[in-house]
């Protein structure tokens, strides 16, 4: 990303959009263009409305977090009619909800869920929700900007009509472009779909990924650096990265455990993120900027009714096995800190007998 | 830019927003906020329509080259009466065709203008302009994408209520930021629009800017990029940036027809960049790819009916004087090679004797 730019409108960044085209289909396992959107993920899902949807269009959207309440908003600001599926925070939706959705609300055209929700660091079971949309004329739109590169979410095999993500996630890279991908019915509804849209025009982005283009001018220095990024996934192997992911998770959940915390979502958690409840009589907010500022180990808080309940610790991305092990020392040391016991090594050691999983062999 | 990434909900990174925040308004010559989006120019354009308009709400826009008819499309996406005045690519807009053009549509809500419009290198009478919007009820929207930071557009005090930018011109940064302040009229505006918005919802990023926060995820490393970049330009001082933007171009007009080329706009020509006319029969697509890809001197060319008759030379930003030298110095080689007579050195000569007005004393 500290490379000097090169102009957008010259082979030589051509080649560099040709090359990530490749590695970005790879990663969303799709045949289909991966658009490149210089917003953050929230622009990307503004255009899965906007691209598909008429005024007074149906659709059923999942609400178990912050997340899932912005596929309300959007539909809302743009005028839709819009089903809430609302699930408890730190819930997966049921399959059997969106079913009788769907069976209630014939008219859907979409489908709106996360596969991550990032502030309760649930997964929902995206798989069996695109057995039901595949089945009907309804298109399903997954968030997947904490679930891209953390767990496979082939979107041709699994029939996932829209995904999305960002770049500052299972991508490693700072914030500033956001990506999305459609499959061939979702490309049919773009025809049909009268909402305005301009900058998010998927459209346009699309014939300017056949002239290795983007439609507006690109942020150059972050797709230099997604190159970069999308090399060192294909250098660990795509299947090696989500079980780098999936060890870091099991790990987090065992070490937190451990120490007596519990988890916010212990039936369906994501490779993303772990939400542990902290004790009763913890000043979380208190906490949590303990960790931040005093000990430099920084995590996320709560959100909403969740502010300074719990922690949510990231595991996605450019992380590690002793990034788990640093965090779940911070969490032991600060607990004790903040007036709970904790035998001190105890979280540690549960953490790193996931984590030995993944030691090379001698 | 290469530093190592902070949390957007910080302190840390709200100490940033509140620097660059200080250092925006003194740029844009305003009191108001300055919003930061994280997006290409086009997204804050996109912006001013959807954050002041209604539908069927009538606009007048300017049309002089690619940019003015970005205006008309994003009028035309979002169901406005938009009224064109259509300009010759090259010549500046008459303020007496705004004038005229607003009493013939008493009903004008705003007028749509570029400061600089980029592809004809032509700079347009915002002041003028400016005294007929503020004497009405009309607002006056400006494109400053490639005049802020090269031209003195104080907003507050021109009286333009609404002036927007990007991070890749004269901020010097790689692309992937827009920039948009709005006067209070415009915010009154933006109370009464209709049109839908979401991500670039304006009343919600105001909100973030009095918290020092932005309402989606900001692109963090073009931000800490952006605090050098404005502490850069601050130690320049701002009028000595101007300047040596206006001594740039006066010093490539003077070098570019000194060798006989003939200016696109030599009325009313802009400080970010010069286009000039190649000489009748010079295979000018060949000449820019030439200069590119054999002698490594990037230009932009001509777009649209101007493609292979002009070579645009940008002087905006992150350049200097010898940038200049070699701009022209490639000109006058490049043309004698496709067989054009030209005496070496006589362009860079009478450059250089623009140049050295900027000279520090000995």
């Amino acid at each position: 990303m500290s490379l000097p730019l090169i102009h957008h409108r010259t082979p030589q960044f051509a080649a560099v959009l040709g090359e990530v085209q490749e590695g970005l289909r790879e990663l969303f396992g799709t045949k289909e263009d991966v658009l490149i959107l210089a917003a953050s993920g929230t622009g990307a899902m503004e255009s899965a409305v906007t691209n598909l949807c008429s005024p007074g269009d149906e659709v059923v959207f999942v609400n178990g977090g912050k997340f899932g309440e912005r596929w309300g908003k959007l539909a809302k600001t743009y005028g839709l009619v819009a089903h809430e599926i609302p699930v408890e925070w730190g819930r997966a939706v049921r399959p059997e909800a969106i079913a009788a959705a769907l069976e209630a609300h014939p008219g859907t055209r979409v489908v709106y869920v996360q596969a991550s929700e990032t502030s309760t660091c649930v997964l929902h079971p995206v798989r069996a929700i695109a057995e039901l949309t595949r089945a009907r004329d309804v298109l399903l739109v997954v968030d997947g900007i904490t679930a891209v590169g953390a767990v496979d979410l082939p979107m041709d095999r699994l029939g996932i009509d829209v995904l999305v993500t960002g770049s500052q996630k299972g991508l490693m890279l700072p914030p500033g472009l956001a990506f999305i991908a459609l499959s061939s019915r979702a490309w049919a509804a773009v025809q049909r779909a009268t909402l305005p849209r301009f900058y998010f025009d998927l459209a346009r982005e699309r014939k300017g990924v056949a002239e290795r283009s983007t439609a507006w001018t690109p942020a150059i220095s972050l797709i230099q650096g997604l190159r970069v990024a999308l090399e060192m996934m294909r250098s660990e192997g795509l299947p090696n990265v989500y079980a780098r992911h999936d060890r870091l998770a099991r790990a987090t959940r065992a070490g937190t455990t451990a120490i007596g915390l519990r988890l916010l979502a212990p039936d369906a958690p994501s490779p993303a993120g772990t939400a542990v409840l902290l004790p009763d009589g913890v000043d979380g907010s208190g906490m949590f900027r303990y960790l931040r500022d005093r000990m430099r180990v920084t995590f996320a808080g709560g959100q909403d009714q969740l502010k300074g309940k719990i922690i949510r610790v990231a595991h996605l991305g450019y992380v590690g096995s002793f990034d788990i092990v640093t965090g779940v020392a911070a969490l032991e040391l600060a607990l004790r800190q903040f007036g709970t016991p904790v035998e001190l090594g105890r979280g540690v050691g549960a953490a790193e007998a996931i984590l030995a999983e993944g030691l090379p062999a001698r």
